[in-house]
């Protein structure tokens, strides 16, 4: 990744320059960030991207086609192969698409296709924001789309991509709302305290068999997790299970329990479907009992 | 199995008429119900079973030892070709030992080699109150004991095994103590009721791969599942979850969720100590928030 | 009371003594239970109430307001003095009605009178389905009714204290739903055990400062209480506290506990609005936590 | 309150100005403060108090027992009359030393006669870390000390009151731990956010009727009261109830609930055991549930 532009020096640059720094922000439209730049200089983030995304809503049908064609097939070997720029190829590896099987990456390659062919551009989305088992979910709901809903919604993706990569590369006293995180707790209240020295993982789900633990942490003295399970980027829509390594918690502190234990390890289950929000998943055990809840 | 017998009955019973209906309580050994045969009438299977422990503990060491070595060999293919007992084919076929690949045969083979070269007699077990996966932990955790330890810990499986085929064999007013029962209870607390129609899955864990569903259930009017998840049996020593489906729950009630929702499947992971206590496992759920406790 | 009559008794009896026994199921009016007699002999208490209200139901509207107006006026220490029916004196004194103060009595004195004027006959409600806080805000509630809607729902009234009397007047194996059912249920999963020997108040609230406690008990093996805190008869509407001393139970079992305990004496307070209903009110605790929810 | 000094101003006074500026952090006792500035410059106030309790650490039992003579009798009316120190005239009003009724003067009066008779110096206590009921449950306890322990126990007191003395006198980069925190959050897992615009009330419970409430507030958009509940000084030993207004909330909000609501206003009684703790006393509800944990 290129080092991050201050606001400041950006605002400083000619038209040109600023196109060439944000070439890429939008895949290979450097014409967006050019128009943008007319706006200068801008107090913050916040209305940078939307000059952005003024220039995007002014620009023809036919330049907005034009941008979504110049994005690359999804998980397409051939087009990794021929060079992705480097924020798609790092955009589509945050997400394992560069590591799929021949047989998943036929079933990908059939679905650009039949994508492809019916809407004339390739299925783009915010892959950032995803697990593999939501993008494929997330095909299969908008190949169904017509033309104009799908058009809107493919749109709507770019955005959203271009707002993650302008986040990464100017830094500005302001934010874009593009991070979450997911953070999570755990309560002994067998002894009214933090639970300290717990194990956690955080495993990825997929219905296709590929659960991956993307997080291990053990609770420090507050019972948190330092740093939180995931933060400063997307939580990927997804299905996810926690898993709280209790039983050892408690053997280690001396607790009188059954053999074996009536609770070991604690899965938690569920999914995320806001990948900006900030959501907070504890857990409150005793050796007998727990509770959970969507906290924030 | 054989048709049960009216205590009434066994008690107008001779001796020996006796010792031919029990000679198989204990395994190949109606010395036992004939001499404790000398107590009748009984009152109930409380003391004709505490007459047959009494015999038991009134015999020699030699005659224990007999005892202990008239049973056979777990898991063991020549054994079973050779013709088991009905009541230990039964037994053995409950926890699925009859269904071994040929490498769990081999390690149960040589486990049972082992075993009868340290101590002299098979490696008994009430597998009745046992998972697969618990026959084999206990399994290393009595390879260690001293002989007198273990000749205890063998006689106490022999009643066990005993009291659990008298209470198939004998109807009576009373009743021993043999069997558990695991049940659940799904409060939606959402909407302060019963949560009726959510289907449940309760699994038997392993540590070998071998996870298999055990019992399949959809709640009732009042939450429950009818009849009880395990009753009328010992609930084998073991790891087990169940799975409880909230998520089409919620969404066929209307409810307004996440897509995905946060909670979909609910598993409750949790363990088994004892296979005669009553054991409710209730949940207690919202689409965002639920908890379990060890009940009664 | 009048000692109960058996369903079989009641169908052998002639029209007019089957009047005189039920006569007083519908206030001072022998005259529905002698049509309903037409229709024996009756398969069930349930049957008998049906035929009951059928009668009331096929009744002029003259005849029905001469029902209502054959109604004590709540309340009223002149009614008293001159003589209630034994029904309604015992269940106006079920809530209190008999121990007003002098000021109460004026209060309800003055809503009677305004009742009466308004609508022509004195106020009915089933006063054993009520608190006295709920039977006055009923009272504000009915008194702001038209006259259609309020005669039907003075009906109404009459229909409920006719089925609780037909209760306790005949017994049969069937039942009438004029019951419900409070019960409670302590479980210390500090230890993951029901929670015995925990001392329990219920107390009614009262917003005028008549708080009562109308049960105590102490929690058995079972963590329940034996029997119930309320059952045969209706859950009176009203707000509730239900008051654990949890301070004395966790401190007994040598719990180790701040100093004062975190938690004492835990109170739940609640409202019942359903008296059939099966109210089931829990304390999950421990010595750092507790939780509670309205189940069944 | 005098103004707070700056430590780099303190640090560079003389001793005898050091002496005076601390001259009452002791009661009437400067010789500590002058004995202690010979440590001077310090790098903390943390050092700072350091060198005040080695100062008092290093007196003569005589001077120990001059320094507690040194104090005013508690809830005195004579001593209010004949003028406390400002300092031990705030600490007595905040726990409403200075609102007793004549009863209560009575009590305290005697209480203190027979302290002093028994110890032969007056009855000391931090009253900032106590409630009116806390502080008369010490004293029977003290009183059944014997001399050396209650010395101890004295001088114990005299230091706490010194650190929240010096605590407000001197501002430095470091703190003194001598605050708490008592904060409450509340969560809707009825709906999955946080709940705002719940109102709660604290209360202070007293065996003697002075129930009072010490704070009120109203829930913002994170659930949370802004500020906290208690912050910024110790959180008085006693007993309390927190109310939450769920009733209010849940309607507000359209949730279909019953008439009346099964849940209105939610009390959570409570005790405070360690006054500079950060306690944390969240409340998870729906309209059918709750539950409650001490965190932090």
């Amino acid at each position: 990744m290129r080092a991050p532009i201050a606001l400041a020096d950006l605002n400083a640059l000619s038209s040109t320059d600023i196109a060439a720094k944000l070439a890429n922000v939008f895949e290979h439209s450097p014409w967006i960030a050019e128009q943008a730049a007319a706006a200068r200089p801008f107090s913050g983030i916040v209305p940078l991207f939307a000059a952005l995304t003024s220039a995007l809503d002014a620009a023809t049908p036919a330049q907005r086609l034009a941008l979504l064609r110049a994005h690359p097939d999804l998980a397409s070997r051939a087009e990794r192969a021929a060079g992705l720029t480097a924020d798609s190829a790092a955009e589509q590896g945050s997400v394992g698409l560069d590591r799929l099987s021949a047989k998943e990456q036929h079933a990908f390659a059939r679905a650009n296709q039949a994508y492809r062919e019916k809407f004339g551009f390739p299925y783009i989305v915010c892959a950032r924001r995803h697990t593999r088992d939501s993008i494929l979910r997330h095909f299969e709901r908008r190949l169904a789309n017509d033309a104009p809903a799908e058009i809107a919604a493919a749109i709507r993706e770019v955005s959203r991509i271009a707002a993650l990569r302008l986040a990464r590369l100017v830094t500005a006293d302001d934010a874009l709302p593009v991070n979450g995180q997911l953070s999570t707790h755990v309560l002994d209240i067998h002894r009214g305290t933090p639970a300290a020295g717990v194990t956690i993982e955080l495993v990825e789900l997929s219905r296709h068999g590929h659960d991956r633990t993307i997080a291990r942490a053990t609770t420090n003295a507050d019972g948190r997790t330092d740093p939180p399970l995931i933060q400063y980027r997307p939580v990927p829509i997804g299905h996810y299970e926690l898993r709280f390594a209790v039983g050892p918690y408690f053997a280690g502190r001396g607790v009188p329990v059954a053999d074996p234990p009536f609770l070991d390890v604690v899965p938690i289950r569920f999914a995320v479907a806001e990948p900006e929000a900030s959501l907070h998943v504890p857990l409150l055990v005793t050796p007998w009992s727990y509770s959970t809840y969507c906290g924030s």
